[in-house]
């Protein structure tokens, strides 16, 4: 049966996912969200996700939401994208952890308030902040990859889609790869990968449908 | 052997290890970081966690980082505070990556600007910024807690510490139970099991230390 995932394509949350079932070769459909209108939040939506988040994953009786939680689910259905041993996959989720606590979500707010936002809203202040931020967690992540050509073991795992989930955007959030080399370098690494696709051709809405 | 954290009081991240710890009968004892003088981010640090960041936990040849993962390392070694399914596992892991996600990050982080930084610098959008987030954050959680006493199955697990472990401190963040009614009944619960204690009692350093 194919699974069916909550996702809109500006949603770098919903591309970790939709990445994940790509690549491990798992059959999935896109349900598009209209979070720009305020679905996401409707009742009827927290019926589906109390959090009132996307992605959320439907296959067959399983539902689930958190991009992690879903990244976790695939690689255990499938067998592929998980750590070799006990260790590794402690690893990859403690990668996963951070991403979620010092990256996707700070990236994810940036570029929220520097692109999808009316101009005259935008707070200055704020996104200056949260730039320093993040300029402290491309920090983490580059010096980590200056050392492994991926971020758990040898191979590609869960703990890469996780992280590279908003990096992929062509909006600015204070993100530059020529900045980051490892970074730049590792990114190019998951774009090679057969079946990548770059997020607005692998799910439904873009900013260019929306003008 | 009696395990070591790597903690500090003011670290909302080491409470949650140093309660599950704690709630689950491990033996262990704190090693106090100098946070606020630069010690997470020294060479000598960075060699412990790359991320410059604490909690980590030292468990014989065990190291570990980010509070949820030691979290999970903790409840599956002590067969404690877990959940009771592989469904009530996941919807433990889902919570716990909502709260890094969505609620602890932001509060580490607004709590530090409103109360560490020296007056003068403190950025006034930035925090209203961020208590507009929380205030969308408290919200979920509250209408969860309304539904059950505990986030996860009919007992406290570790996503109730992970929740949780910012929610204690008397620090202002812009968080005032009497607002949430069903997340101030919880903490009274998480306050009433046996073994509990408020981080500053548990962890070295307070601000009161500092002053």
């Amino acid at each position: 049966m194919t699974a069916k995932l909550y996702c809109f394509g500006e949603s770098g949350s919903s591309y970790k996912a939709a990445l994940a079932m790509t690549l491990a070769g798992m059959e999935w459909e896109p349900i598009w969200v209209d979070f720009f209108n305020g679905e996401a939040r409707s009742p009827q939506y927290l019926q589906i996700n109390e959090m009132g988040e996307v992605p959320v994953l439907l296959d067959g009786d399983t539902v689930l939401s958190q991009s992690a939680v879903i990244l976790d689910y695939v690689s255990s259905k499938t067998g592929k994208l998980g750590g070799k041993s006990a260790a590794e996959r402690r690893e990859i989720l403690r990668w996963m952890f951070w991403d979620n606590h010092k990256l996707s979500t700070v990236i994810g707010s940036t570029r929220y308030l520097m692109n999808f936002l009316v101009p005259e809203k935008r707070p200055t202040e704020v996104i200056r902040f949260q730039q320093g931020r993040l300029k402290a967690a491309y920090q983490v992540l580059d010096r980590h990859l200056a050392k492994s050509d991926w971020i758990v073991g040898e191979a590609v795992t869960i703990a890469d889609l996780s992280c590279c989930g908003y990096l992929f955007y062509p909006e600015p959030f204070g993100f530059d790869r020529a900045d980051w080399p490892h970074i730049d370098r590792w990114l190019d690494r998951i774009a090679a990968l057969p079946g990548w696709k770059h997020p607005y051709d692998m799910m439904p809405g873009s900013p260019a449908d929306r003008t």
